[in-house]
């Protein structure tokens, strides 16, 4: 039995205490929140305190918190004899470093609070100071996951960047899409299929290898098309950078 | 039964070939493409010709060419009764001016030769100059798909511009995405859940109310972390203007 103690109480704690609660072999002591209100949720699920001083012992503590508060809150823990870890994408290894057992337990995925999650499909980047400690939290993401990756903490900080490029940006060339949908009076559901096909496309091949569309094409005739329609907004911006990063990136040239 | 020539053997007229070939009520009679090679696949299935002259008679002619040589073929099937359609996002249904029966069957969809796709989740955009007409041609995406959308020229020249961005540069990201990955020696493999969910999550949410990341944050240090790594590549110039983007959309500002 591995026990957990979740300090935090944002989307990442709640899916994470979620999914250990219905595991077998977890088992979440305590929840830790320094405002009492967000508690509410954990309440007689399992024990909760909004006071560091009242955290019990456990095998590992981990720091579902803003990037910029883990270091202060770390701080308070180097007494406890358990492997501290932080659930962060961006932050280093070194911000525990005043903790004798420091991990991360980074889960690579988007998390809404209304949405469940399939976590036998995330991967977890994991990291640790100590090498026997990797095996703990290789053992713990077995216990929710298939996939555990050993990953440093500058490679964690090049998959952060490259997520922010196919989840963040991705979604905001969504919400153009639903824009210019809007624009024309056009359903924004007519464009669903086409964006799930374009994801589904990649899992089987390289995106580099599938790219299509007029900048590909160079065709000039519909990007001009394309570029009089959008006139002078933001939008259009983004359109003629992207177009000539496709080109310049597959060596083409208009 | 609707009887249809196809014009063409791209992945276009390859897809919707297959598509109705399967379909019970419509029967592909023959299909044209100028170069004799490219009818090899259709061969045994169906009748072919590389010869405008020897086109048969049918109700529907299927032009899935080229955008620029739809007027000019459209212009040779002046003379035939049925009704002549082409399937291309971006060309006006004037293109087929000089055919008294005129429309447009445009199925809003990526397309690769390898991939199979499922018809019933393809929207097609219709538009035909005759009301009576327009009824055929529901008949006939109906035979294949449970989605038939009325879209003027005007608005379908909107959807094809939206496509750019929610498809072809989307797909452009997933790239970069890859290439991130592989300066870091990290396996793409890694990032597909992210991207799987990411295009899953607006099935149910507008893209702009789930709008997450850095940018959305106004999270400057991790944004300064980002731009650090990215140094004075192309994209750097992509990850400045989709931050900015994404700010100016959302009225933050950094």
């Amino acid at each position: 039995m591995i026990e957990i103690i979740v300090l935090g109480s944002g989307n990442v704690a709640t899916h994470l205490f979620k999914a250990f609660s219905a595991a077998e072999g977890v088992n979440v002591k305590q929840v830790y929140n320094h405002a009492e209100a967000s508690l509410d949720f954990f309440k007689g699920e399992t024990k909760t305190t909004s006071k560091i001083s009242e955290l019990a012992e456990a095998d590992i503590f981990l720091l579902a918190l803003k990037d910029d508060v883990i270091p202060q809150i770390a701080e308070k823990l180097s007494q406890k004899n358990g492997l501290i870890v932080h659930t962060s994408g961006s932050v280093p290894l070194d911000a525990l470093s005043t903790c004798t057992r420091r991990g991360v337990f980074y889960p690579l995925q988007t998390f809404s609070k209304e949405k469940t999650v399939d976590y036998s499909q995330i991967p977890f980047c994991l990291e640790t100071n100590r090498v026997e400690d990797l095996q703990l939290l290789k053992d713990l993401a077995g216990k929710i996951s298939g996939k555990a990756y050993e990953i440093s903490s500058q490679q964690r900080k090049q998959i952060h960047l490259s997520a922010v490029f196919v989840c963040n940006f991705v979604n905001h060339l969504y919400a153009v899409g639903e824009q210019l949908c809007q624009k024309g009076e056009i359903p924004f559901e007519i464009l669903k299929p086409l964006i799930s096909e374009t994801a589904k496309k990649i899992e089987q091949a390289s995106p580099a290898a599938v790219q299509t569309g007029p900048a590909m094409r160079n065709d000039v005739s519909t990007i001009n098309t394309h570029l009089e329609l959008l006139g002078s907004s933001e939008n259009r911006k983004i359109y003629e950078l992207l177009t000539s990063a496709i080109q310049s990136f597959h060596g083409k040239k208009l």
